[in-house]
């Protein structure tokens, strides 16, 4: 998408490839919303600490990186012994796969890359097919998101306020985003309206990324305490809930997603506001079959306690980025990262492939890519 | 109640007057929880300050300032000029009253005062009844809180977990509180519980000041992000909702409180979780008959767009207050103060004359300090 970047509308994807120095490019997420910042990667490991390090995060995006980065890898090998090049790139492969060891997207993405290598006979044609299925991997993320935009647009009408929770715009993704695809589809097509963002307490994503995001495509938009989504609705001023999803249970319909969703699905079926979920079809589990066996991550109590920011007054024009201590000095906290949503709060599911009740994706599942069998 | 101060657990009301230096004594909750320190004000128009820049916050707890502001200025005048008196009176009056412009509560002790004043003949009769009445004052203030303890106690069972909104601690009274007063009584009754503190973003008070209170006293308790409660419930680890409240409607059981409570009420009922309100008399208004009337403030943008804290990571151990901006820069913020919740969704009103339904309280208008006829 675009960025107001030294007084031009750019485009930028989130996660980028430089063939010429074989570098994977980045924006530095870390960063955001206080500066805006670029960066190339220039080796593969460099690459697995961006992705530990969150300079880069959400599933797609790190999906997408992980995929370059084995690219990037296998492009650093020199000469054409096959069998050291195949172990130089099983040490790629780990390297990459450790960086974030919970999450399944840069293995899956990796594994795209690695299947699309065996055709090539030679060291320097698998290196050109990794570089085209790590490519490939990217424009399909995009693609995706594209899609979910095109099905979920129509919901955008003239004039209408939408809450969104947390990020799920194109920084978690490689452009485009998932819960914000309809958004970016409606305003491109014309239509305007207004967007209220959940700040997302702990880690305030919705305030920071998302409202960034709003603002360089120039979609007017507020940030609300999280506090605030059920005062708004009792008043009449939302129309609309979308999220995106961590991962939504194909057998059942349950969508687990960042913490407070289930708190804005109770309060929209409350008062009578459509709740949508936009999620790319690798979101979908369909193994799982009930949502209470999703492990919700307990994160570290400091998010809580604190809050991260630019710090406000100091001296001259220098940015500071750091943490304030908010709760009492001796008290803990408990952090769940995540909560579950039950399908008969959610009025549907915006895929690719169209808009589905979550009840209905298992009957659904040839075209969403689930299982032959139940 | 009690600070652990210096090494030792001390008592100290949240306002205090010392007689012999003519001073109001207050703790400065601008540097809670951070930093614990009690202020003497040396006259009634540094108390006027005090009120005005929130050393005091609280609306038990800028009564009873406002209060003892008066003796204090009724008590600065010198000589027994009766009409100089009564002339330099109405001038602290004003001083005081315009401290918070829209506070009903500092008005209405003071009238208490001035009342009282009525049968003194001279100065010096009238400046001791002033100081008298202010005493009175706040000592009601803490009785009232100890009723509504009493009432509410026997709801904090053996190993229930409590949550809170905000902070109705005996810091916003002159002590015990009113959300608190059943916590703190079943404690000292010897009942072990265990309380989450809502955050509640915007201000954090909950973070702040319900988990110093709690941690003052050693009761167990846990910082959640206002996100939170809406999982806990559902994952069945939250057994009852305590809040307090700014205005209830006593025509309609209505209950304005701070933003985020109606999202509480609305997750406790689907979780079918008892939701108390726990008030003094003098929060009921026996006049509005509509709760979409109750003016909603809408408070600065920058407090959602930023946090204030103890600036984490300084040099040494000086302490730094400030403020990190959170959200996007060019991004601008809602920000409603308060919410409005429904009576179907409370359980009880706790009030110093007992549990009442929100719809009963009319009824028992007369127990409850209401208007003779409708």
């Amino acid at each position: 998408m675009h960025v107001q970047y030294r007084g031009r509308r750019c485009h930028f994807r989130t996660v980028d490839f430089d063939p010429a120095r074989n570098a994977v490019v980045l924006i530095d997420q870390r960063l955001l919303p206080h500066r805006f910042r670029r960066i190339r990667i220039p080796d593969h490991r460099a690459t697995a600490v961006a992705i530990r390090d969150m300079v880069v995060r959400g599933a797609g995006a790190i999906g997408a990186t992980a995929a370059y980065g084995l690219a990037q890898g296998a492009r650093e090998f020199a000469g054409d012994d096959l069998a050291a090049f195949r172990e130089h790139l099983a040490r790629v492969y780990e390297t990459l796969a450790g960086a974030r060891p919970t999450a399944v997207d840069p293995v899956n993405a990796m594994r795209q890359v690695l299947r699309a290598m065996e055709t090539g006979a030679t060291v320097a044609e698998q290196q050109r097919l990794a570089l085209e299925a790590a490519r490939r991997f990217a424009d399909e993320d995009v693609a995706h998101c594209e899609a979910i935009g095109r099905h979920g647009a129509p919901l955008i009408r003239e004039g209408v306020r939408v809450l969104t929770h947390c990020n799920a715009g194109w920084l978690a993704f490689v452009d485009v985003g998932s819960a914000t695809a309809p958004l970016y589809t409606a305003w491109a097509e014309g239509r305007r309206f207004e967007v209220f963002c959940d700040e997302t307490r702990p880690r305030c994503q919705g305030a920071s990324l998302t409202a960034w995001e709003l603002a360089q495509e120039g979609i007017p938009h507020q940030v609300i305490a999280d506090n605030a989504a059920g005062h708004l609705m009792q008043r009449g001023e939302i129309d609309l809930v979308i999220t995106g999803s961590d991962r939504v249970l194909g057998r059942t319909g349950e969508v687990a997603n960042k913490i407070g969703t289930y708190t804005k699905a109770v309060l929209a079926a409350r008062h009578g506001i459509p709740f949508y979920v936009a999620i790319p079809l690798s979101t979908i589990d369909w193994d799982l079959a009930d949502g209470r066996s999703i492990p919700i991550e307990e994160r570290s109590p400091e998010e809580v306690l604190s809050a991260w920011g630019a710090i406000e007054g100091g001296r001259g024009r220098r940015l500071r980025l750091g943490r304030v201590r908010i709760a009492n000095p001796t008290s803990t906290a408990r952090n769940p990262g995540f909560d579950v949503t039950p399908p008969e709060l959610i009025t549907g599911i915006i895929t690719p492939a169209g808009i589905f009740r979550p009840e209905e994706l298992w009957a659904h599942r040839a075209e969403l890519g689930g299982p032959a069998d139940g």
